[in-house]
């Protein structure tokens, strides 16, 4: 029990460096719990002069990574280096080739790579570990894996990207532009200078995929997670929202009908008593339907140093205590491959955003439109923009309908003559 | 791999009903999840007649429990009879000194046993996991005992009893008291015929305890929580309390102050914008504040066949798997034994009701002993009760002070002559 698990670390970047500081500062509590020490043999990044405000010193340094998943002192490697493909998948493939534990936090590898890895992690009867991939420190793999594991989970929600909750809930406290948030955002280092892979929905994708997989015992299916970010979110969709009683939520949604699988990352409007309408800054939620158990809902910090050092120590207590379950909850040779959903074939309600001309009979056209299509509308909210003659600022709750029906209602409503901006439609969480 | 795991139950209620039940309806995802099958051999209950809506024809009726315990086809014993002592703790002991596996949802057996039990499990190498035993199907166990496992851990809290909370969820949204909603909750069979043990906050003790030990790796120390229940909550106090922008809930909290141990299950008063005030019906959460992973939330069904089936079963496959957790994370050993803190001699903010005769110098009387007891007020409301000379309701919500000031003002306060009803003080939850 008391021979100690050996790690490599490749990357020190804030996680890299929090994972450093986790397994220092709570050594004898994670020897206590894990039922032997942890000890860091190496450490491996790109710059070995830069001060990571933790002492190295004690630990190998390692020039080639990839030495270390054939280091016979090492048991585990921790990669924190990022990126779905190069040197981390490179690096993956061959600790787990070589019979050794490898926990990540990378969710774009997982998301791209993760089957292939999983068998390989079968193949040697190697950990593939990746709690920090998804949610930063809430426990949500291992509650879904274990937890809740003798459900049938058929469908899962939550909020997955915290600089895309941090954005919204900012707009929403402020009023701010969503250009001037995201610049602040930046400028406090919650946000990557580029934000694409956050803003645009990207991120929450790949966890999403990811949870799915692992709730539903279906094959990872990344590329079929129909995704779109918030950019296109102005102000004056925050505060209409709000006047109709919603919030804005960047949400991803997964669940299973018949032998489809359903996966879609979007901007819906949430009620405002709704526990994700609650929330707020960059805080991450995961909520999931069990057959027996019900609703569980998991909330926590979705990144940062320490909660994400949190998840990777915890993958690497569950190995020291030899715990041995496969990646994605069972052999991937047994995982369901589905036909992706189409989210526009199921019934929905929706809100609909358009600017238009303040001319007599636009409002005519518009509902006539929505008629025509067979949606009928809730609550809608129309006010100018104050000045004479100046754009009129539209926005529609429509009751439930089939969705194709909202998409080619909004369609033509784009091609009328009086519209100054094209609509956009945002759906309501189901 | 294909071995099955062999099990036998003991005790037939709704819950161990609800085990079979799921064991049967999902046993194919059990299997794959688990690695291997998990098989009812043999079960047993008082009364082998009665009709518990599944079809028990497939197992070995065992008249004698504690036969299970030496079974040569049975690896674990699931005990859901409930009770501290007795048949469940003597079949504990006999499970485990045989080196079979022992599950359980009995938190009075884990709250008054738990230390003795896990030392026997530890003697014999055989798993002892009682994750329904706390907040029904929220998997908060393997949450702090493996998720968070990483972090030193030095507060929690949480709703724990279902039953006190739908009764005051009711009282808040019915307008009803205490009285009348106990008894339809007893109608509809959310609460026992025997309410006490919920009501009393004995229930919800027994789950903080185990929660305490196991997030801070301290012994058991039922004893020392300081219990008290609803039953002297009013519906008055509930409106008062709302109107001042507050909810009550039944809450255990515990948390470490240096070698001290403070452990409470009390009605306490919290904003209406905390999540626990949001928490509402039969619910259970559980907040726990790690040191590098900040504040985990977890929220879902806390009792009810089958969450605590679900709870159950991811025990049964977490030993399937072959996993080998410590049942309260360190060896028994290694647990640190503390002291019981007061929380009197901390400071807080507190709720003071008084009934009053409507008569001049009242208020005088009552601001005058808060202020010479060092306790300022931050809101008050007073109010008559609508008849000529009738009484006056009083409810105070103090600034923060040390909590001693505020116990010897309610008590100076009992003892006017122009006090009705003895006051009672309820805290805001810190």
């Amino acid at each position: 029990m008391s021979t100690p698990l050996r790690i490599g670390i490749v990357g020190l970047g804030t996680v890299g460096a929090g994972v450093v500081k986790l397994l220092t500062d709570n050594r004898d509590l994670i020897t206590g719990r894990a039922g032997r020490p942890i000890d860091i043999i190496a450490v491996n990044a790109r710059d070995r002069s830069k001060d990571r405000g933790v002492d190295l010193s004690p630990y190998r340094w390692q020039d080639d990574a990839s030495a270390m998943a054939s280091a016979d002192d090492i048991d585990v490697v921790i990669e924190l280096i990022g990126g779905a493909d190069g040197l981390a998948v490179s690096l993956a493939r061959k600790v787990l080739e070589n019979g050794k534990g490898f926990v990540t936090a990378n969710k774009a590898m997982i998301a791209h790579h993760g089957g292939e890895l999983a068998r390989a992690a079968e193949r040697s009867g190697s950990p593939l570990k990746y709690e920090a991939a998804v949610a930063g420190g809430i426990p949500v793999i291992k509650a879904l894996g274990g937890g809740a594991a003798a459900n049938e989970i058929k469908s899962l929600f939550g909020i997955l990207n915290g600089t895309c909750n941090y954005i919204l809930t900012e707009m929403e406290s402020k009023g701010s532009s969503f250009d001037d948030v995201l610049q602040a955002a930046q400028a406090l280092g919650y946000a990557e200078a580029d934000p694409t892979f956050d803003i645009d929905g990207i991120d929450a994708a790949h966890k999403l995929a990811i949870l799915a997989s692992l709730a539903f015992g279906t094959e990872l299916d990344f590329d079929h997670v129909e995704t779109r970010g918030i950019r296109e979110i102005e102000t004056a969709d925050v505060e209409r929202a709000a006047a109709l009683g919603y919030r804005i939520r960047l949400v991803g949604e997964a669940r299973l009908d018949g032998d489809r699988l359903l996966q879609r990352v979007h901007p819906v409007l949430v009620p405002l008593d709704h526990p994700l309408a609650k929330v707020t800054g960059s805080l991450n939620a995961v909520v999931a339907d069990g057959d027996f158990v019900g609703r569980l809902t998991f909330e926590g910090a979705g990144a940062g140093a320490g909660p994400t050092a949190s998840a990777v120590v915890a993958d690497l207590i569950d190995i020291a205590r030899g715990e041995a379950v496969h990646a994605f909850g069972v052999p991937v040779d047994s995982q369901i491959k589905m036909q992706p959903g189409d989210h526009e074939q199921g019934i929905g309600r929706s809100y609909i955003r358009a600017a238009v001309a303040d001319q007599p009979g636009v409002m005519a056209d518009i509902t006539a439109i929505l008629r025509d299509c067979g949606v009928s509308i809730e609550s809608l909210i129309q006010r100018g923009d104050g000045s004479d003659g100046g754009d009129v600022f539209i926005a529609i709750i429509t009751h439930e309908t089939q969705l194709h029906r909202t998409a080619q209602a909004v369609e033509k409503i784009a091609a009328l003559g009086s519209v100054i901006q094209p609509p956009m439609r945002m759906d309501l969480l189901n």
